[in-house]
């Protein structure tokens, strides 16, 4: 027990008793096995993909609803906080590690069932436990029509952790929160509740209507720490007749601007149903290869005439974007035409793919590329993985990206929190404007090439009128000095891109700054969790 | 100042001093023009489609937010409560009536303004006071591309009003909660809340990007008593290439479960992007004109055989359905063929129809006729409004079938709260399932045919897995025992429905029954109006 407490004052030896006693009851509740004091599994916990300085004492890894109520009676007792995860593989927004120090951690990867299921409704209803995989697995094996929707992230990330962090994919069911209904939630003081119907006893439309009656609380549960998320529905999308993919890119660095105004008006008008993700050159890299270390003489950032002689040689753009059309052959075909008339003039190459195209390619891209002068098999290698997500197949390989700026290979398990991976994201959110867009990414590859790194950028058209521009950090914790350069660069990207007008649509475990007042956050913390046990800090506002 | 206020016993006699206090606060701040005490103005707003018995003691009508924060204020310091509507129209659900007796009436109505406005990306920003008709007049003017989505209520229906309350319509953005976004609330404390980036100083998606950074709150504000909805932004859909509408009859009774069944695959792949209303037989006729009391024989509830002979006269069938496509020639062609595959077999008659074979239809109605056997008069005049509804024009007409019951003719101005129109709306949720919606109305059915009163139903399908059906109970207040009749076939449609899982999506100033326990619905109102001043009762559950 020593190690998960070392007082430095009165007030701090006080807390060391509280949790100590708080530690006792736990194991009580759950069984000591599931309260892990082992200092090796506590500094794992504590690690995540920046430097952080929050101290875990404790790990609890209840295994059902009940559980978790009394985890958190119990923290109510003896006044001691905790911070709770689903798999928290919340990677590049803090991993495990807590908002505040001195938490203990509460996993659920026990609760890891599919509760509900239905063919014909499409959905869902899982634990927090259930992971990509999980769900795709098990639609698989139940011969299912259903497609999820999955993130680029592990496939071994919690369905509820990403939604409620609100998180993104690339079907037309890609807004997560977006669709998702009845939530279970066990709030701070222990007691359960349920929101839409699924509060209601036996109300066939739980889990198909979102609003219920009277006040809508799904959002609440969201980027919050006013409760556990202990069940949710997760609404599915019946596989389309007919898919087809697409690719483009534009040489141009400033094409950016008329390529984003170009795209609007297809999801504007519901041509466009799923997110367009558009990467730039830098991103694109990372996805294929590490750092050229060699090519670039041993320095970083990455010079740019290291950058271009890549872009001529595995064939990519400044950006280079990807979307998806889905519905029968002849709304493809459609949805097609009017793609290409919205690109023509704005990209260097657009190509069409689908499963059939895609197989064949595959299977003669040599001889393509004797004919046609165009080397598919780097496009191939990336294509197939976001084909797959864009059917809701979760990817492998995104992890690949993390390891970057790493001296050494990836290796076969990858954890980038283990690996000291240096992964910081920065996700403004930008009308879908050229201009904003832009500007915006230009803000983000000043600030980042400035502090010595590479300004990977993707930008994701995540609803018909606002595009998520993701900025990664990219850099090796295990380089001296490379921890402080890139959280300085992270404090000056969030200043300038908030300042500028683009705050973030996430945050993970760092606090919420430029917001100004947050009169509704304080009474909404008094309301549910007086003592504020759950998740201190966690999308705090500061100054 | 005595008309306001009558004790009876000495609680009330306090109740009443603090009443007049405030009164003379409210003077004061608003000027008196704006604190109605007129006996006649209170009567009338104390009249709802249904008996009430709730009284308003006086009527405030507030021309700014910074009044609004005032009158709260001034409620809070003399501990009286107020009721807030936008426009007040909400018909059926209780017009302007407070959930509870004793309330100072906040009418919002002069915070008409439209605030913002953006064509590229689709929005305009409003005040509560905007109704559908001011918002389609200006977009006109603006020579705007864009559409609004209308409901079937008046066209001097607030757009905030039926959002908050979370009406729907007729277009892709028929979901009002589900299509706005950065709502600007005065709580009820006085204090100002902005939701989303809405809240933040200068963000360019404020009004674009709905879910802001840290929990989300816009759904706090719907169907709640936590705050007063001042600003929205709500999203608007550019006008498709082309556009068409598809109206289809069922002959059987037995049709419907069929008949849903075979619209859900294409509402869950997006080829039905719209709200497909169907209604029955009586729902229909009420639209078309008055009840046949001649044909009745002066009896209620409309004879079966004299129904029948409706259905053949005028051509319609026990179901009665109409649908719009969106999109370019292409797209509405494809749907066009999907949906005519779906029908097949599942209804009698499927018609498609847009602006050129409406207009032809209506030059040469008689010929057709003369033709097909069919007529087309009755269908177009019924056609005309919901053709238009379904491209955002409010229609005029919807308002007539209030006026069923009634011995007179409609006036040319309807005010169905004036005009003694007996209205009793209740809108159970079922899943988009045949039998689902089949047992849900079967239930109204029976309930409101014992009852004595024409079971008039229409089932909206709202989103991609659910169905409101909506029940009217439509009768004459003027008819003494009527009121008593309809309140006691509320009460047992609303405990019938529940009970066999279908609660409503919307109650107005009815308290919420059989939702069982609310927790989290106390600590809010706990944290967000500790003296209970607004809108006391409103959505409140009771057993």
């Amino acid at each position: 027990m020593e190690t998960t407490c070392s007082p430095s004052d009165r007030r701090d030896e006080l807390a060391c008793k509280r949790m100590r006693e708080a530690v006792a009851a736990w194991e009580a509740a759950l069984g000591s096995r599931h309260v892990i004091l082992d200092e090796s599994e506590r500094r794992a916990a504590e690690s995540a993909t920046y430097p952080t300085r929050q101290s875990i004492p404790v790990i609890l890894r209840p295994g059902n609803r009940a559980e978790i109520q009394e985890i958190l009676r119990i923290a109510n007792r003896f006044q001691v906080p905790l911070y709770a995860v689903s798999t928290g593989k919340n990677w590049g927004y803090g991993s495990r590690v807590p908002s505040a120090g001195g938490c203990a951690l509460v996993e659920l990867h026990r609760l890891n069932r599919i509760v509900a299921f239905d063919e014909r409704l499409a959905y869902v209803t899982v634990e927090p436990g259930v992971t990509q995989r999980q769900l795709f697995t098990f639609l698989k094996e139940n011969g299912s029509k259903l497609w999820m929707d999955a993130t680029g992230a592990s496939p071994d990330c919690s369905l509820i952790g990403n939604t409620v962090e609100r998180g993104f994919g690339h079907t037309p069911y890609g807004d997560h929160f977006a669709n998702c209904c009845g939530l279970e939630v066990v709030l701070p003081d222990g007691e359960v509740a349920r929101t839409g119907f699924a509060g209601w006893k036996g109300a066939h439309a739980a889990a198909v209507y979102r609003w219920g009656v009277g006040p809508s609380l799904d959002g609440l549960f969201t980027q919050s720490n006013l409760g556990i998320v202990t069940r949710m529905t997760v609404w599915l999308m019946p596989a389309p007749e007919y898919f087809q993919a697409f690719f483009f890119r534009c040489e141009e660095r400033h094409g950016l601007g008329p390529l984003v105004d170009a795209l609007r008006p297809l999801r504007l008008n519901g041509t466009l149903r799923s997110t367009v993700h558009i990467g730039n050159d830098y991103k694109v890299l990372s996805g294929i290869r590490q750092y050229p270390w060699e090519e670039a003489g041993g320095r970083t950032p990455l010079p740019e005439n290291v950058m271009s002689r890549f872009r001529r040689q595995l064939q990519f753009g400044h950006w280079n974007g990807s979307g998806a059309l889905y519905g029968t052959k002849a709304q493809v075909a459609e949805a097609r035409r009017l793609v290409r008339g919205a690109l023509r003039g704005n990209v260097g190459r657009l190509q069409f793919l689908d499963e059939n195209t895609l197989r064949l390619a595959e299977r003669f891209a040599k001889p393509y590329r004797w004919l046609t002068g165009w080397d598919l098999s780097r496009t191939l290698e990336l294509a197939r993985p976001v084909l797959g997500l864009m059917k809701g197949i979760p990817a492998e390989q995104t992890l690949g990206s993390v390891y970057w700026r790493k001296r050494g290979p990836i290796p076969a398990q990858p954890d980038p929190d283990r690996d000291g991976c240096g992964l910081l994201w920065y996700s403004p959110v930008a009308p879908l404007e050229g201009s904003h867009v832009e500007r915006a990414s230009g803000i983000a590859t000043e600030v980042l090439t400035r502090h010595g790194f590479e300004p990977m950028i993707s930008l994701s058209l995540v609803t018909d009128r606002a595009v998520a521009c993701v900025v990664s950090i990219c850099y090796d914790r295990a380089q001296a000095g490379e921890d402080g350069r890139a959280m300085a660069c992270y404090e000056e990207l969030g200043r300038s891109l908030t300042e500028a007008g683009y705050p973030p649509y996430r945050l993970g475990n760092m606090p919420v700054k430029g917001a100004g007042s947050d009169a509704i956050g304080e009474k909404l913390k008094r309301a549910f969790d007086p003592a504020g046990v759950l998740s201190p800090g966690r999308y705090a506002r500061v100054d």
